[in-house]
């Protein structure tokens, strides 16, 4: 089978339309509002943004194909030579209203240049506002099936890929609890093309069954004021590692992407207080004891 | 005169104390709780935090002094050759309760290098949440008698320095009104090294009388809820620009300097909300229109 980025890029806004139903009516109140944009150095995308749910406060899917020449400077940061490139992807990003329904962020992706240069690159991950182990583990889990369906080495690589990743270094401490992430996946000895496509085409998939069970599991769930403070605050440290760390905002603003889009992943509110500890042994504290890298959730 | 790198630290050690105690007592509730810390590399400094104040939502002013070996990618971008550095400065940034009392910003700095490199920079902006255009033109209006004491050319020089830093590229809009931006001071034919410290000086000393007078003039005005939203959108975008272009925030997550101290200057509560625009001829709608490179408020 030979690739055809036109046929990715319809696959992924298909995916789009589909993971936007499951969610509407799993939320059951909010609506997803579609912006259909273009992007002035060539191609465009659809945004699609739910706000005031039931269980999601405010959420993005955004689906984009764009080409165009790939300005020089972030030719460099990429590594790569070649003019023309051409990148196609839906993210995710999901800030529910309780504090007990964990942040998601998926993103699934291809990249090309003129010059023959193709991959893929994706994920998972999760940031739960409080970590529940058995919910962490299961959530783990989740992600191990579908890579294993690929390749064996696949999970253990992309877990730890997933911790670096999403590490804020200026906090020590990351973003969540990982998940899984990917970039540049190409042809292997192994694994055709082709191979890759159909992995990143079963993470997408995975989406949507992960992220509905979560929000059921825990959007009944009771919550006080000082529960609401926490995920605030938790909501500023997703606020600094999307706009000082992640790549994919930064390859949006640099690339003149759609503002609006990228900034999706932002939350409705965030807070910031200085020096912030919680109390000894607090529900808060051993959250924070969860957010280091290399625990073995599966 | 010779210029100490101790005595300049010294100095601004003094003013940051008056500051703090002029804005105390203005202020008339909140008080500055004081951190001292050290960094790692070598030196320190004096992290002074006042939250829940009457006037002052959340505000700090920060004293450092820090030295050490410069890693060679800062130096790569600071197009410097020279391994240890020295580095000292106050920063200030303060976020009102009240929506029409501004955000201010100010910060003076020195940096040397072993080679003898040596240079001021620093500043002194606002950023109303909605502009008032006399207090916008009497606010110029003091920066330019600080600067005409030194260089007539100074103000425009820095007034257009500002416009063109404190810009966030991605919203195209200013992040407020702007002020003086200036960096890289050294010895000129007409000026020297002395001259651009008493320069220097003479914005650190303006800072308290400028903002005192912002703080008396809005204190007392009401507001409504509506105005609340809209102080946290636009604390939002002083997020945004702070984590995405900030150069002093970017110098200090890139050296290891002290998180808790370089992000004082992110607001207690922001707010994002997808594709937000105002009603045509609103406070908010004329407020965006003075958000823009190149005004003469003077």
């Amino acid at each position: 089978m030979s690739l055809n980025k036109q046929q990715i890029a319809q696959w992924f806004e298909v995916l789009q339309k589909q993971i936007c139903e499951t969610l509407e009516k799993n939320d059951g109140k909010g609506h997803f509002e579609e912006d259909i944009w273009q992007r002035e150095g060539g191609g465009g995308g659809k945004t699609r943004i739910l706000q005031n749910g039931n269980v999601l406060a405010k959420g993005g899917v955004n689906f984009s194909a764009v080409f165009g020449e790939l300005p020089d400077y972030v030719a460099e940061s990429l590594k790569v030579k070649g003019k023309e490139f051409f990148a196609t992807g839906v993210s995710i990003v999901m800030h529910p209203s309780n504090p007990f329904v964990p942040i998601i962020h998926m993103n699934v992706r291809y990249f090309e240049l003129e010059n023959g240069t193709k991959w893929f690159g994706g994920g998972i991950d999760l940031t739960p506002h409080y970590v529940i182990p058995q919910q962490a583990t299961w959530f783990h889990a989740q992600l191990k099936r579908v890579c294993d369906q690929a390749s064996p080495d696949y999970y253990p690589r992309f877990k730890k890929w997933a911790d670096e990743y999403f590490f804020i270094k200026h906090r020590q401490e990351m973003r969540g609890i990982g998940g899984i992430f990917f970039d540049r996946l190409q042809a292997t000895e192994t694994l055709s093309i082709a191979d890759q496509w159909n992995f990143v085409q079963n993470v997408g998939l995975a989406f949507a069954p992960i992220y509905t069970q979560l929000m059921e599991q825990n959007r009944s769930k009771n919550y006080t004021e000082q529960h609401i403070e926490w995920q605030k605050l938790r909501r500023g440290r997703y606020v600094e590692f999307n706009l000082v760390y992640d790549k994919g905002t930064k390859f949006g603003l640099d690339t003149n992407g759609r503002t609006e889009s990228i900034l999706m992943s932002l939350p409705p509110e965030a807070q910031w207080s200085y020096l912030h500890t919680p109390a000894e042994n607090s529900e808060e504290a051993q959250t924070l004891g969860f957010l280091k890298k290399g625990i073995d959730w599966v």
